[in-house]
């Protein structure tokens, strides 16, 4: 039997970890008979050594082990997902899924809740009225087969040993390791059992991946798990620099959402929702329109549908704030930098989003980016709008934004959001 | 205050902790409030990212002060001390104690015990019966002014820190960072309260640094640590690439130092343990000549006095094995090796060590080196003797031994054991 501290100095030495040895130390560490510790030190020497193609493929394959697959061949369209790496104002779920469904697709979005300065979907659906994340197994397949489409929780019983590794690697400071963010994606949309996957791996300030090259590295890697696993799997770069439409917050997302949904959809939001939306029809093998599925409002009436098939009332007023203030542009110009992260960061100090991922959200706290870069501002002009109930949260969110906004004499060179396909 | 998380990325990510961060690190995990888990993810980033002279020096006064300090200066007599970071055969402490005592020095020998390959010299003075390694401060004092040398555990309230790391970089694959080791020694020497230390840092096959070049480094570092500290320190690099002298156990190398105290012992522990005492006396400031104290008794003498004094029987018989086996030379000419690692893998795997260090050991089990590296062999001449009660043990042993017996047709080279002298 393998022993633990000779699997973590041999990986600190920069060896090769057996397929085996990975299947023993998964099992072992999620049976709980390998201690915090000693997996805290394999991630760090992962973080440092990484892991090659064969280890990683043999890591992945373990987590997936260590839980249930979900069985979707019995749906009648062609199943496809999305996952996106996390930005700020990315409520590009809400939008897609629908829209995909509307368009052909079966689309099983399983997704995540927010944790630091990135916001997750199932918090923005839970500002609804009755909206329920949580669904069992026999649910998920029951919405998608009469909606086309379903956002909700990854049961516990999907690669739990994801699970327990995330919840370590967030206080060992072992999140940011290429491998382990892509075992840790693939895992999950592989034993969620999508035919199809488009990954949405974002670039920029607000991005976990700061730079292109670390990116593409990253799209690489999960392209080639998911393929390897049957899973038809493509990604695109997708530049998050500056928050992704107006709002960013969990109910005034939601609220863009809904105004997209209806043809009102910000440019930017747009631009990666129908590039996405046409990669994953492209690999579903559809050849509908989505732009004609979003005019004629086929699109919208799947959310709804799915909104009201996990409980939610779609025409329900969403929570509002009590509290608002305004930060105006202290020169005149064309703004040419308004910060993702330093954005997601305040919207998070106001309430939006959590530092633990035991802490509540508030549905109502939030940032409305009143000009995106390329507007032209005068002196004085509002340009972000804060909102929260508490407002004794207001001080942290401006200090935030210090730094965020920049404008220039010159509007700034207008740049394509969608970097690159990979797949 | 810091968080544990910052801390951990901010080593990762090859920055450095200010002395403020890493009193809170160390004090606060001694405390109990940080996670073994996190305190595992920073020590192998520091295994990767090491510690810097400032960051060392913050690391080992925050283990220093997570304790007491012995208070030696009321002897009449200057303090030196030894530390040996370990090999295989290495009973030079028994000799030398009560010979640099027997010169005019006091000797605090507070000592450790063995893990693995390395013996431990509280295992093999514990053969003697009667002999006690626990002794209150009050003690360690009283049976130094009485004899001038004491050898004894090294008590609990000595660099606490340092017995909760070290634990923990024993499970975690984090012994082997040249800043870690530095720290953990010379927390516990400059606690320990002598005036003087020398260092025995070992190079070779049965030793911790396996080349010059980091065992150069870890001695270099000790020595600043130490002078850093008030405590004059200079270091020995010696060769451990056969065991030193010709018993690697634990009664029997008590019985070799004796016979080495009555002037009988083998030329490579004698050169070292001569070395290593006209080091300390140079640092205590001290003349006397250790070859006339070791051939007019003195040392011996004292060397009874210091057992006595502990609750042992200096002429008590000790436990021998109820089993012996002899490894013969394969084929004739002149031994060229015999592997240190080897030899005491095979000790160990007889009984004279542990894996943990819970485990007890046996005091008869134990390795006779019947030739040594240098002497002439003939064809089925016997090289090594397996000593043990346990006749199942015999042939793990002898496995351990594969390889670590080289026979060439010329005598090797003669060698200095003494490389380099540092500080």
């Amino acid at each position: 039997m393998p022993d633990a501290v000779d699997l973590i100095r041999a990986k600190r030495d920069g060896g090769q970890l057996s397929a085996a040895d990975i299947r023993w130390v998964i099992a072992t560490y999620t049976a709980g008979a390998i201690a915090d510790e000693q997996m805290a030190a394999l991630l760090m020497a992962i973080y440092f050594r990484g892991l090659d193609p064969d280890e990683l493929m043999a890591w992945t394959d373990a987590m997936i082990s260590s839980g249930e697959r979900l069985e979707l061949g019995g749906l009648a369209a062609p199943t496809v997902d999305k996952h996106s790496t996390g930005g700020v104002g990315d409520k590009v779920s809400l939008i897609l899924a629908p829209l995909v469904a509307s368009c052909g697709a079966a689309v099983p979005q399983l997704s995540g809740r927010g944790l630091g300065h990135t916001g997750g979907t199932l918090d923005k659906l839970e500002s609804i009225p009755g909206w329920r994340a949580s669904l069992s197994n026999a649910d998920i397949v029951r919405v998608l087969a009469a909606t086309g489409c379903v956002i909700c929780a990854a049961g516990d019983g999907l690669a739990p040993a994801d699970r327990r590794l995330y919840a370590l690697r967030d206080v060992t400071g072992t999140v940011e390791s290429i491998p382990l963010i892509a075992s840790s994606i693939m895992s999950k949309k592989i034993a969620e059992g999508t035919g199809s996957l488009v990954l949405d791996v974002k670039v920029g300030t607000g991005a976990f991946m700061p730079d292109l090259a670390s990116a593409r590295q990253l799209a690489q890697i999960m392209v080639e798990l998911g393929n390897a696993h049957g899973v038809r799997t493509s990604a695109l770069l997708t530049r998050m620099d500056t928050p992704l439409g107006r709002a960013v917050g969990n109910a005034v997302e939601v609220e863009e959402s809904v105004a997209s949904l209806h043809g009102r959809g910000p440019a930017d939001l747009m631009e990666v929702t129908l590039a996405l939306a046409a990669e994953m029809l492209r690999l579903a093998g559809l050849s509908a329109d989505p732009a004609a599925a979003l005019a004629d409002g086929r699109a919208l009436d799947r959310y709804r549908a799915m909104i009201a098939a996990q409980g939610g009332d779609p025409e329900a007023r969403l929570p509002s704030a009590r509290h608002a203030e305004i930060v105006t542009a202290q020169s005149g110009g064309w703004l040419q930098v308004l910060d993702a992260r330093a954005v997601g960061v305040a919207a998070w100090r106001l309430g939006a989003g959590r530092a633990r991922k035991e802490d509540p959200v508030s549905a109502s706290a939030g940032i409305i980016c009143l000009a995106k870069p390329g507007d032209a501002v005068a002196a004085g002009q509002p340009v972000v709008e804060l909102r929260g109930d508490d407002p004794g949260k207001f001080g942290h969110a401006r200090e935030a934004l210090a730094g965020a906004i920049d404008i220039g004499p010159q509007p700034p060179e207008p740049a394509g959001l969608v970097l690159d396909r990979i797949g």
